[in-house]
């Protein structure tokens, strides 16, 4: 059986990861989203929200598990018994980070392969930084995430600023 | 009418800004610069003064307008009534940002178009960021930034030094 | 008036083509299309032909002009009375190669501006090159160039087999 | 059964694509090494020189069939049953021209989907067109091709200058 | 004599470092290594202790020479007597900020060359901020940094988890 | 004493090459100029055409020789006792080629360093092929080359268009 891991924040999930994740699921056997903690990024949600967003928005894809972690990629590869890390390329930028990763990777098990994927080309702009400051200044993001975490997002935006 | 919006931070504005903004101005019949409040960079000038000194530096310019923002860059230009936003290039790194920008803002509104304009190459290393490091280890910023611009970063790198 | 000029050898002419070209007529009072003979590169369609396509292609924006030229771009455009030149940007690979040009051009004529124009992302993969290699190998081209083109691509490249 | 494909011109192969094979050998349970004909390239050695020389050294890879083609890439890789395309990944220029490629080809067949791996970094600067060059000029290119491969590269190179 | 200056924070010095160490000093008389003191970017280990560490590894190559700087570099290349300032590449990335450095240096001193070298192709993907990073989960980091760095950068993390 | 190869096509000599020989020149004791003679690029100018050239246009620094040379660079770097072969850098494109040529030097001889330095930002967009392209136009190139160069460019086009 062939796993694979799609590691992120999601911090939201946005429309460009959901292509990955379908596109990563006819790859595999078992498709494992591992959302990372990431408390120094301070995200928006919480680490239980992001699983929640996940397992919701990828509920329809029979072949996916979405799993928390916080611990270096490559262990939580391994202890998910994959062995491949699926990674979303959009551009240059995420082309360089990713190739200094995936080398580094390389020598801390080259068992475990590291493969692009690319999005559909109309997503690839989409970012979730982007998506959180377009929303923080009340600009329309349902085109960028799915319908009900853009109604998230907004809420949750709102519920903050009222702090 | 033809309206352009060049929106940046303008902490401090350099010769490099100087430079789209007189090749911006050409474009249009009427250019606004927008200057973003940005409290999250805590910037070495106040919104007041960033807006001053570039009214100031472009008041050679007759077509040019002065005005501060703090919203969606796509909402600011709705709201001045503009047909593009301006942005400079400097190199790969913006590109890839500003392409990511750009494709976002084509969905937030597809009638306001962004146009890329590349400053003078003599001028396209300067950046704002590096303007700031050299002035704080008392490196000469003269070529950078206009003349007055320079003694008022000194002047305020002074001051912070002292607190 | 500003006048703007939108060069190439449009060779065939795609959907990234008509996209800037939609874009920079909103952007200038009169748009003029030059296409470039270039015949070291042994274009698919004649000069004659290609002139055709594109003005048949841009019949429905009425400050379109369609110009044929053999001469440098620069004095094409001062020709032309032009204030700007428009290309459009896809990828990194074309950004630099656009820099350089763009960098030679303002030492030649530092009036006429290169303004850069981002094609609606859904469509910036799309090179007539590729459009020609698919079509050789009897491949669908719909998606990429406008219909009549398509035919038309198809045709050229079976009487050019049948020689 | 999942079935790749791995096109290339393999003029000649190099420790960098035998690097790739390997690594895309796991990733599926048949891998189907395209070798495209290429003849506009012309290349050192004929079609089927360059198909005796991948199976001679892919030949300790059960999974592994080298095939022949002369067609679009996605045809062929329709033909052999394939749900996904191999693309090995060097450097950014690579990666400009390969997003370029793979987003034409999600729009003529979504369901085949283009997977990118990174070569093992050691490997990435290695090209058969600068193998080709430094062995021209009767340099070492052994830590750059399969042994025997490069005594075929040396041999060739020799007989064509005696021409 | 020619005098060279190679700076950096070193925190902690890597495999690549060195790399660009042994190279760098075969370039010059004296090769500087200047030790940037970075307090923003709260460094794992103190001044004095990377200083330590730098002179240590790179005791075996006789030419060379730490010291310590807070200053802007031009000044600390001036004041040391160098004609380079010696800058490892590893990617794109780095080239680009690299260039917008070496840009805004040649304006501020035009006698001092800025030299770029690149590490062996194997160690490129190292980077100080990942050696931290996937030392702070536990992993492996031996293959990254000199040995005896590798022990200390894990006392160090796991002294400060303590806290 | 410290050699070191500066090698080019130099068809023609462009004001960017004479700012990197320039800066080159002080880095090392004794810098030959290796000008290549690639016939499959069919240069404007013979061999001994731009030896010439260069040598005129260099004859004011006193520590640079040029030597024609039709061998792998790196056996000519050897025979000329060279330590460093010296390579300008302009952009990200040249980088990757640059990057990849290096990466495999450093495998055929690891005792001879690549070193990349940058030319003056201004120069930076001047490229030998567009000079030629433009002075086929009839475009003033003074701006580009040498004061004599410029008008040696401009006969040889002219003498070229009568045959």
């Amino acid at each position: 059986m062939r796993i694979g891991v799609y590691p992120g924040t999601f911090d939201p999930i946005t429309l460009g990861h959901m292509d990955i994740i379908a596109r990563g699921a006819k790859l595999v056997d078992r498709l494992i989203i591992g959302v990372a903690t990431n408390p120094s990024k301070s995200p928006l949600f919480t680490l239980e929200e992001r699983v929640g967003h996940v397992q919701r928005e990828a509920a329809h894809i029979s072949n996916v598990e979405v799993v928390p972690f916080d611990a270096l990629l490559m262990h939580f590869a391994e202890a998910q018994g994959a062995s491949m890390i699926i990674r979303g390329l959009r551009a240059v930028a995420d082309f360089e980070y990713e190739f200094q990763m995936a080398g580094m990777n390389q020598q801390l098990n080259s068992e475990i392969e590291t493969v692009f994927l690319m999005a559909d080309v109309a997503l690839q702009p989409i970012a979730s930084r982007l998506v959180k400051e377009i929303a923080s200044y009340g600009g329309a993001i349902d085109k960028f995430v799915p319908t009900r975490v853009a109604a998230e997002v907004r809420d949750r935006i709102a519920t903050n600023a009222e702090k």
